[in-house]
């Protein structure tokens, strides 16, 4: 497929890519007022961006145990988990960079015991998230890998009712606190699913009923339970099949709020023309696109020919002085590609530390022993840095108006003496914002 | 995935595939009454079957040319086309076999010129098979390939009129004569398909409009013109893909009457294991299954690395004598498989000679030179032999009852000096039919 610009052959409304970002960009004229509302003539005030619009995320899981006051690692968690030793240092690094944290709700580690889940210890880890001033994402509501085993024993009906159940209750339990939610997740290869003996609960409710109807009980229950969720439909197959499945799901009119791609490049960097194209066959439907799932190497990558990633197991897989110079480079080029593309609303890294990563693979911004990798400082450079708005003087003209130029997010106005306000830049291009100080 | 027996996770509805083909045979007993209306008792009679119920079809390329009395091979076929002075050997072997004629109504040379339709030609070809008693399937209503030229400069709400137009006109032209179509061909592709430097119209419709969009408007034009027809979604990409597009176009309630499994196969036989696999994974959405392209290679195989068919262009690609016994052996066990599983109503092979095939290759089932191979004895030997009832003679009863256990299908029974009859045998299993001979 070609990714030419726009021509007559493509739709006027499709969001085209530029590298210039100026769709994340407001150029604002601030009126500043004092506490009494007189404005604030001819003074110098101090500009700063307190946190991105964008959403810039990585994975929560090596905070779990850490929030809970654990000493182990987690053994639930297959995808990440630090020890709880590492967590401190970890976190000023995670807080530093990232805002949206995804935290595990695997029913198979969530509720290995039918009736007992673990509410208690994921609240309190995402309440960790919250209190620092990030927002938490739940993945995923229904998933036919890590499946409780104890849906098996049930028919068909039953597995239904008893994910249900599990969708409403966790939605129910953590809203205010989890408003945003893969609610399901790799539903293309769902029904055939074929890397277990025999079809385990959810692989047999989708082959049974269908990926559609499937795809709309965890929707319908998800919103149901929490109707201000943001609710993603997620998916590792990026081919047309997923693409067919959106569109079948859109004309069911299941309302799903963001569509998920998956990214995992352990065989590699797709670079920009795939990556490209990718956003453009996805954007085609007009839904935010989240990157839910992004890693990229700082060591060997995996061999071409394997197909699903979790059937490559290596006894060592270290990260190398060239694979991070290689996967810090890789890194800017991703998210600049992937931030010039205005229907991208959020990337979510998968690992900040290789310390319990994901299939062994040095897929980090950190080292195993906590130090940062390339990619962390390059990574930083770009969302604290050429992207984020660092403390600034200007001075407001004689009718209290002061420029400011920069990402979509929150910011602060601060006055010697006058007092301090938050305002937020929330839509790009020019605006004019009223901001009255307090004391 | 498992292709085990139905199991406590197996909809009870899926039917299971029988290698005894028991799903197919009838198991009847006749009562044979003479003109006057009384029992023919104790009498000889001849049985004999004069069609299968079972589409077995090919393509008939090869003589819209011979039926229209024209001395060059059909410069506009891509896909087939012997020359005409073959044709009428070929047509004694091909109307021996067959039943159903697969004809070509490619947009790009069914009218290359807007406006100019090749109706007449077309029509005395399918003529021409209705008067041999084959039932004729137009192929394909709407494809990106092969999509005329001239739909390049219109724009998008253009090229659907055009589309829509020529469905329309087609299906209506040859209704009584044409009652089956392959109303849309290869969708999965068809808005990314990228085998050409521009979109083509049809790409750029389906890109712009969606894949269901498109299938419904083909669906809904092809169903108004002719409600009676049977209406087949095609596609060559077997994959979770199609179905996840079959899954959207049955939610969004398209009437599909048959799914279309292309199954060209020169990159060797798939075997009994993935056959049957494939035939589960569509068998699941409760509609007959028609093996539209079925093709096995007599000569070397295309190398697995091959993605799209056409990319394989070779100077010289002949039948081989170990290739054709290969070809009979995989024939005979690909038809068993297919004709096994009581989904399968209908298996179009793609090619009966090798003259003119598509891409050159050595598919048929006559060489070039006209002679049969051992693929046409071995699948006669089914077809004609092993699943046919040829005259036979039984004795009626003291009550006038005969046995008979044959394929579904027609049958014509004879009695010396009381006259003959014909009677469909038209379900499985135990049935009863009277039949009263006429003089």
């Amino acid at each position: 497929m070609s990714t030419t610009p726009a021509t007559a052959s493509t739709p006027a409304a499709m969001p085209a890519p530029d590298p210039t970002l100026r769709h994340r960009i407001a150029e604002a004229t601030l009126t500043v007022r004092r506490p009494d509302g007189t404005p604030l003539v001819d003074a110098e005030v101090t500009l700063e961006q307190t946190r991105h619009a964008f959403a810039f995320g990585n994975i929560g899981f090596d905070f779990v145990g850490y929030a809970n006051e654990e000493t182990d690692a987690d053994p639930d968690s297959p995808f990440g988990g630090a020890s709880p030793a590492q967590a401190e240092h970890l976190a000023d690094l995670w807080l530093d960079l990232f805002t949206t944290a995804t935290l595990p709700f695997y029913w198979a580690g969530f509720e290995p015991e039918r009736g007992r889940p673990d509410t208690a210890r994921l609240r309190r880890a995402a309440q960790w998230f919250v209190d620092r001033g990030a927002t938490v994402k739940g993945h995923p509501l229904a998933w036919h890998t890590l499946a409780p085993d104890w849906l098996r024993e049930l028919s068909t009906d039953e597995v239904e009712a008893a994910l249900r159940g599990r969708i409403r209750r966790e939605v129910g339990d953590f809203a205010g606190v989890v408003d945003t939610w893969d609610a399901i997740n790799e539903v293309v290869i769902m029904p055939v699913f074929s890397n277990e003996e025999h079809r385990n609960g959810i692989t047999r409710l989708c082959w049974e009923r269908g990926r559609i109807a499937t795809i709309r009980l965890a929707f319908e229950e998800a919103r149901a339970a929490n109707p201000s969720a943001t609710l993603v439909l997620n998916d590792f197959n990026l081919s047309s099949a997923y693409e067919c499945l959106i569109e079948g799901v859109l004309e069911a009119g299941i309302a799903v709020d963001a569509i998920g791609l998956q990214s995992h490049m352990h065989q590699g960097y797709w670079g920009e023309e795939r990556t490209l194209e990718t956003l453009e066959r996805f954007a085609r439907f007009g839904l935010p696109l989240h990157l839910t799932e992004s890693t990229l190497l700082s060591g060997d990558l995996m061999p071409p020919e394997i197909v699903d990633l979790n059937d490559y197991q290596v006894a060592s897989w270290p990260t190398t002085p060239e694979g991070e110079e290689r996967q810090a480079e890789e890194m800017v080029r991703h998210y600049r590609t992937l931030l010039s593309h205005p229907s991208v609303q959020a990337v979510t890294y998968w690992g900040l530390t290789d310390a319990g990563a994901w299939l062994g693979a040095p897929v980090g911004l950190v080292r195993a022993d906590g130090t940062p990798k390339p990619s962390y400082d390059a990574l930083h450079g770009l969302v604290k840095g050429e992207w984020w708005l660092r403390p600034t003087t200007a001075r407001t003209d004689a009718e209290g108006r002061a420029a400011v130029r920069g990402f979509l997010g929150d910011y602060r106005i601060g006055v010697a003496g006058a007092g301090a306000a938050s305002f937020a830049l929330d839509s790009a291009g020019a605006l004019t914002r009223e901001v009255t100080l307090a004391p």
